[in-house]
């Protein structure tokens, strides 16, 4: 298990920093998000230091979302949110802060209740054809 | 497999509608979402028919995860972003509009590419006492 003595995570994860857990087990970690975006906001870590998704396992990527629907139904069955948003930013230009691998869960309850998406599609600027280029290009570059 | 004569991705899954595949196995599938937010954004799927993250199994949830790291390094590496948001969205209130269960990965290519967040923290509104308070309501909900 890699533990990043500079991440605030890591020591999180170590018991050097207090947390309001919500989940624990051998390869993963689920606590409230101390900057509350909506109430019951929960952050789901693997255990190993992995920055991004770039970098992330397919063991660690296996722990982390296996865990996340039962906390989701748990989030949902004690705040009775009317949504919930998963994301996960990687790099700080998609808004990531701590760069330990996290998700963010986000429980709903309306349109002013701090979280929302800024979301513009593109429909004209990509035929089928386009799209089915782009398509093979990014298939070209998985193993 | 469960496969839902209503929804359009169990059409895309079983080809009755085409789409530009990124990445197919036995248990998930990849395309480029027909709507593209920003250039390279790629949805995955479980090919199980499974609403929301409420319902998704355990199963469907780490096969679609092992999927997303090895995906995201090729948008990355051919389409060269600064950034990645994965997202994915439960119910209508949270911007959901396709009742089968999907990941969005939205590369980011600067402010104003087409994808973004509202993101505004309540910290005066919860000690930590209050935090840990929640975290045990959630906790209790979890077998």
């Amino acid at each position: 298990m890699v533990h990043n003595e500079n991440c605030i995570f890591c020591k999180i994860i170590a018991g050097e920093i207090p947390s309001a857990k919500v989940y624990e087990n051998e390869h993963v970690l689920a606590f409230l998000d101390i900057s509350q975006v909506t109430e019951g906001h929960t952050l789901v870590i693997p255990k190993n230091h992995e920055e991004n998704v770039y970098e992330l396992s397919e063991e660690s990527a296996k722990h982390v979302f296996q865990a996340v629907p039962k906390i989701a139904n748990a989030i949902k069955e004690k705040f009775n949110p009317i949504g919930m948003n998963l994301l996960q930013n990687n790099g700080e230009a998609a808004g990531q802060t701590v760069f330990h691998y996290h998700v963010h869960l986000l429980p709903r309850y309306g349109k002013d209740d701090g979280f929302g998406l800024v979301w513009k599609t593109h429909h004209d600027e990509y035929t089928p054809e386009k799209l089915q280029e782009m398509a093979e290009k990014i298939a070209s570059g998985i193993e």
